[in-house]
């Protein structure tokens, strides 16, 4: 396909640019500018595109995800500034030591070369996108949603207008405009330009791009996140944190999904988190146990109710007989995001750590750290399910790669 | 497919296992052990194989790696002993900090998971390829040649006997026996069960995974390597190192394929170099500006030349004006494996160094150590040409993940 051949080639050229940490640093603040100065221009952009979904009849809170207004892009640009003050994720050489041929080998952290981001309607996520790869030294494809494409070729066009400006190719970042499927599978197999495929968004785009990309993908997957309340539990504590788990950012991944309680708790602890959660409107699926205790005030779950994630007021619980259950159901359904044990028991707290295999594994915490910015990286492109490269938040490292260099005085292998 | 399900199935239940080192060390000599006790067992299933590729009249090369003898099992025991050896990459916690608000996060190096390998006729791959997968902690699913398929059962029931000698799990280790492509492609697909998905064998076996694949793919893949000798080179140094990566062993993808000379060298180096390569029998294809001064000592280099990995005694050369043609023709044909200068410029050797984005970039060094052995990892599972997860020789942590431990005090998010 010519059109994706061309925006290959010119990303991967752009992308052999070695650019000071200072250059890069100033051309984000210069965006940040930039984007402030032709908010106008962007607004009137972001317009049609809302009208035109409006006319279509999309939810009101898609409408809402895709408009833009001074605010947003206030912070739009303050996301740029704040990448630029991170500390410079290029450049360090690590582990460097001799050989005993004499040879000097390090590996050195250098981009990843051509960064490929696939992702839905929100139009702020370009300049994000943009901003956490430029400063890793990365050339960016982005590929937005169709009902953003003149949000996304206004923002677009501001930042490589910064580029051109300072000498520096537009192609730095690209966006794909042709938004039909055939670009956008065959945007998936571009392997020869590009280097790292991001998919962002609901399900339904995660799978496509997993089933379809031959490129290699970072996964940011689902968080069905489980809560278990061991027997040895503070009770106030285990409360305060399921609560906050649910409520406090219910569509998010890093929610609490389930919550597991242990047999010996149960009487005493389930109509006080059920009370607690149907204070915050949460609805409650519970397990046969949970039924028997808590009679019509809570619905039965059903199988699938085990593996969904509810991205809402609703929680599934569980009574289990030890933590040896838990870990057993954590394990045929968890999404490998987060999980929290809350126990004051040492044994099973280093238990739970050691067995649990998730990105994140916490003792007596609210899943809801499980984030770039809490994790102090600064900045987040997403959250990784995956096991390979880059595991839970991610931040700019996620964005490189470790080349080894090696200084030699003449050796050959004997 | 119902027989890959249950081999998916068991290889998760049987990563759960959290073995100490000693323990997996243990096992792994007991293997070895084992390997040697049962070498005539092995040799009798490894003669069907041979006798059958002999009637197949497959070539003597492919019947000389798929032979098995109590010398080659020794090494196969060797290995495994070699990698008992090893430093634990389980375990360690890096990083691990105190947030502002109390929980204490840091990453702890765990396995995988399931680690599925396909390879194919050599039947030593299948004990190495077990060796480092447990002993970095993973269920391994093995899926080697066809042709091999008697030799490789021999030794898969060698290494269960050993695990359940040890009350482990027999799905530690498992290979597919059904070869058919229908099988191997569902395999491809069983991101349920694999974590990773490693493929060690020819560019047709690569290709074939990194397209049909939808579990996480480690490239190991060819290396059309690089010599530039720069104008201020030590000739003698360059003759030397050109020499040794191209004739040390030809038949391993971190040999040099392509020798890029400066224009000013030419006159001088050219004829001295190709006297060099051709007394070791190696066949040389130059571009316009060799065979002008090489005359019909040469062969004229074709476009296809400057992509090819040969594997063999060939060698490309081309003529080129300074550093920066040098570095673009390496940035249009490499593969990102391993590229050598040889200069005595200290600004070049830096620029070198910066600008060529391939695994392992050398100053003044054969490309022949491009070797997991050779840069103290102890073992190579393989050589990735990809960027993400391991760059360059992968050595047992390539077969890790970190995974975020944290420990709280009850912290919820406001």
């Amino acid at each position: 396909m010519e059109y994706l051949e061309n925006i290959g080639r010119a990303a991967k050229s752009a992308a052999t640019q070695r650019l000071s940490a200072h250059t890069r640093n100033t051309i984000l603040l210069e965006s940040a500018a930039a984007l402030r100065e032709n908010a106008c221009a962007i607004i009137e952009a972001n317009l049609r595109d809302v009208d035109e979904a409006t006319q279509a009849r999309m939810k009101e809170s898609f409408i809402d995800r895709l408009t833009l207004d001074k605010r947003r892009i206030n912070i739009m640009a303050e996301g740029l500034e704040a990448v630029a003050t991170l500390d410079d994720p290029l450049g360090e050489t690590s582990q460097m030591r001799s050989l005993p041929n004499g040879l000097m080998v390090g590996q050195r952290s250098v981009p990843l070369g051509v960064v490929c981001m696939i992702y839905e309607a929100r139009p702020n996520v370009t300049a994000d996108a943009y901003g956490l790869a430029f400063k890793s030294g990365n050339a960016v494809v982005l590929r937005g949603g169709k009902e953003a494409l003149r949000s996304n070729l206004a923002i677009v066009t501001v930042l490589q207008d910064v580029l051109e400006r300072n000498r520096l190719p537009r192609a730095m970042v690209q966006l794909i405009t042709e938004t039909s499927r055939d670009v956008t599978t065959a945007l998936m197999k571009l392997n020869q330009y590009l280097d790292v495929l991001i998919p962002r968004g609901g399900e339904g785009l995660i799978r496509s791009v997993v089933e379809n990309s031959t490129v290699p993908v970072i996964e940011a997957g689902a968080g069905n996140c489980h809560i278990f309340v061991d027997e040895s539990a503070d009770l106030e504590m285990a409360a305060a944190i399921v609560v906050n788990a649910k409520v406090q950012r219910p569509g998010v991944c890093n929610a609490c999904e389930k919550l597991l309680v242990h047999r010996r708790l149960a009487e005493k602890f389930i109509p006080h988190i059920c009370d607690a959660l149907q204070e915050n409107k949460v609805e409650i699926r519970g397990d046969e146990a949970v039924t028997s205790i808590m009679g019509r005030a809570v619905i039965s779950a059903e199988q699938f109710d085990w593996s969904t994630e509810y991205l809402d007021y609703i929680i599934a619980i569980k009574v289990v007989d030890n933590i040896s259950d838990a870990i057993a159901h954590i394990r045929e359904y968890s999404t490998g995001h987060s999980e929290t044990i809350v126990t004051e028991s040492y044994g099973n707290a280093q238990r739970f750590l050691d067995e649990v295999d998730s990105a994140v594994v916490y003792v007596n915490a609210s899943t809801r750290f499980t984030d770039g910015f809490e994790f102090g990286l600064g900045a987040e492109i997403g959250i990784s399910t995956q096991k390979l490269h880059a595991r839970g938040p991610m931040g700019l490292k996620a964005l490189t790669s470790l080349k080894y260099v090696i200084y030699g005085s003449g050796q050959i292998r004997g």
